[in-house]
């Protein structure tokens, strides 16, 4: 992925959108653009009963966007869970880095909170993990931090995570999956669309590009 | 625009969300994907306090998602109000079309709403009708449906919006904003990267293609 993402997982009451917050909240200091993803297992509400968009939702709408000068809602019904991925491709653009909440089954690698509280093992492999956020030690070599320090989780998604991907990226989504690309034709893709957009006038060196077509 | 856009415009209170119902309902039961767009003057609060996402939002998360197995949702914050085509761009795939509550000022053809109880007079002038839904006869010469007939409007979409777009067709989006395109570099795009996309195992006839290319 161009924009790395960071699942933050942990057990449930451990203080995940806690910590997230001081994250978050550390990132935006530092004048970074940041995503969330939260994952929801239920059916959440995100609207209102009686609203204009709830009512075009329950009359069928498989697409309700609600759109005012400071902020944008977009709620779609999907078939089936949409992956990190895909949600990253298909609804974030112009970040720096996603946080999700959630997705302990992501193959990311991870940052668990941990309060020994909550319970005393880890529900993360070593090798899975980027990082441990706890009141307590584990053993193993992973960086560990204290239940208060955003600023030294931040240092290290700056350090390891933020401006690591290797650019330009491209994010293929074909009718709404995501496509892997291998070196080849990743590079063949991006070098031929980015050549055909440097002979348009008003195109001068883009921070990201979306060419979206449609056939039939 | 590949997919359609169709503002339905009108008095407040003339019963602009009645009829949209009446509509979207139809074009399911149709087994059209439609996608509607709200304006909205004011703030609208899609989230509830306390809850994660709400808290991911008020941390300064810039991009808010939330995602389960039937429906995502996505809160962004945006610095200006977006246009129809930067939400049609940027936010709505794999629809037949869009129909967007207000935005009275887009230059895309309309549908007014018109009651005789609230206002005797029509908003839109007829050169930017497409039709007129009322209880009153207008004396212009666009179609005029009662404001039961959804199934006549539909019949009118059908004929005269859904289907009418020039395909394959191309949004380009550039860090954000919408690119216009003649038609030479539009084909050329269009053709250079289905053509590379061909040369792709297991890309067979795409519906919607979308590449976003990140490069810093």
């Amino acid at each position: 992925m161009a924009v790395p993402i960071v699942p933050f997982v942990g057990r449930s009451d451990v203080g995940k959108t806690t910590f997230l917050e001081k994250v978050i909240a550390e990132l935006k200091r530092r004048d970074r653009r940041v995503a969330t993803v939260k994952h929801d297992a239920h059916s959440f509400e995100m609207d209102h009963p009686g609203k204009d968009t709830w009512r075009h939702r329950q009359a069928g709408s498989d697409v309700v966007v609600i759109s005012s000068p400071e902020k944008l809602a977009v709620i779609e019904r999907v078939d089936q869970e949409q992956t990190l991925d895909q949600i990253a491709a298909r609804y974030i653009g112009n970040v720096d880095i996603i946080l999700a909440e959630g997705y302990k089954r992501s193959k990311k690698r991870k940052i668990e909170i941990s309060r020994r509280e909550v319970g005393t093992e880890l529900l993360c492999a070593e090798e899975e993990l980027l990082a441990v956020v706890s009141d307590q030690k584990f053993p193993i070599s992973v960086p560990h931090f204290g239940l208060d320090d955003a600023a030294g989780v931040v240092d290290l998604l700056e350090e390891k995570v933020i401006g690591h991907a290797h650019l330009p990226h491209v994010d293929l989504l074909v009718d709404g999956q995501v496509v892997a690309l291998k070196d080849f034709p990743h590079d063949v893709l991006s070098k031929g669309i980015l050549g055909m957009l440097s002979a348009l006038r008003g195109i001068d060196s883009p921070r990201e590009v979306q060419v979206k077509i449609r056939t039939r």
